[in-house]
């Protein structure tokens, strides 16, 4: 199935863009009459009609619409640190959206090694895709922001909110994801995760996370890279609700 | 933490080969009297003193073995086969590996697109994660099967074998990964696992497997890549027996 995204949406008419119309006329020779699929990247998918094609965009009528396509029944906001082989980052971007995840914020540690990342390439890499596995919503990425300020920020949120760092704390042990999910209100279903870089959380900033509310958190007793670690946390929220 | 390897272990003498030794002593630096750490990629961590160099390799007195260092209280075969694009594959290697699994089979099905892979490529990285993931084990790869010799052959194997597949066969309602592992005998720690290529396999493959005691299984809504399929599949048998 082949999707390609629109945020020209009015009424019954919906206009492909001129990337998108390039690839859906250029590249896939569809022509006005031609039945395709859309999405409006916030959950929408529509089917509609291409009804004229010009050289920058063309027009489509909406023909039905489907709400919340290819949801998960979670809110789940991941704030990684930036790996410092970008590629890596990148690719934990893509599998997050595959899986399921509603936001990446990266964040930047006392550790990390690199403090820079460029937001437009991770929504091209969301955007494909969520497209490729059929999810009608495409994740949110935000600016780079510091853990501590991230950390300040969400005080006040009303989420389960996990760290997860790997040196052993005795002021307050860590338990597994798996744990902290199964110990979650029932009426819950809105998770924040903080990882850390290659060089993990300092001190400091784990004691912060934890006095804002953060649960202190591992993911078994393999050393996981930063990439790795953060998709097997996305993969026990799906799991936790999906399974 | 930095790691050799080594297959020439005798007594309480561990050699270097060409390669080992030339990162040891060429990058490295290390020299005569230097305390380094090797795998045997066997389960086995070697605390040793470097005590003489050659220039093709490095002679060095063991101190100290531990035994099963760093591995995982389950056994994991992954027969999962290779996508179209190889670098997904061999990124699902590596993943796995940093996770916890003890072989991969390349497998290739009805609907396969590639049906070759480099399993001296695949070791390579598997022995770099496994450096890099302080394992003392590094995973087997066998060479690529047919999906049917591999079923054919693993009918009268003692473990938990699953196939994921995802179309619906109402003969044989898919259950969960993590149901299925619930669901496992508790003294049940050996577990092999079918994912099959970016067409899914055939409806033959999967009836098949099922008569040869193969449990279907799904892992969840998401429309999930190959090599996604099959690393979260990896994180629900470490999940299961870890956290």
């Amino acid at each position: 199935m082949e999707l390609f995204y629109s945020d020209e949406i009015c009424g019954n008419s919906l206009i492909l863009g001129e990337e998108e119309a390039r690839h859906c006329i250029r590249v896939l020779r569809h022509a006005a009459g031609d039945e395709i699929s859309a999405i409006d990247g916030k959950g929408r998918l529509y089917r509609c009609r291409i009804v004229s094609v010009s050289g920058k965009n063309a027009q489509a009528q909406i023909m039905g619409v489907t709400e919340n396509w290819g949801g998960h029944p979670y809110t789940l906001e991941m704030a990684v640190c930036p790996t410092k082989n970008i590629d890596r980052y990148e690719w934990f971007v893509e599998k997050a959206c595959e899986i399921g995840v509603d936001c990446i914020v990266p964040v930047s540690g006392d550790h990390s090694e690199r403090r820079t990342v460029r937001t437009d390439r991770l929504r091209k890499i969301l955007m494909s895709a969520a497209k490729q596995s059929l999810k009608g919503r495409v994740p949110d990425v935000s600016e780079i922001t510091e853990v501590k300020d991230y950390i300040q920020a969400s005080g006040s949120r009303d989420c389960l909110k996990l760290i997860a760092y790997c040196f052993e704390d005795g002021s307050c042990p860590r338990i597994s994801v798996m744990k902290a999910l199964e110990n979650m209100a029932p009426e819950c279903t809105s998770v924040c995760i903080l990882i850390g870089p290659e060089g993990d959380f300092s001190e400091e900033e784990a004691l912060m996370a934890i006095r804002h509310g953060f649960i202190p958190i591992h993911l078994g007793p393999s050393r996981l890279r930063t990439e790795t670690a953060a998709l097997c946390a996305v993969n026990a929220v799906y799991s936790h609700f999906l399974m």
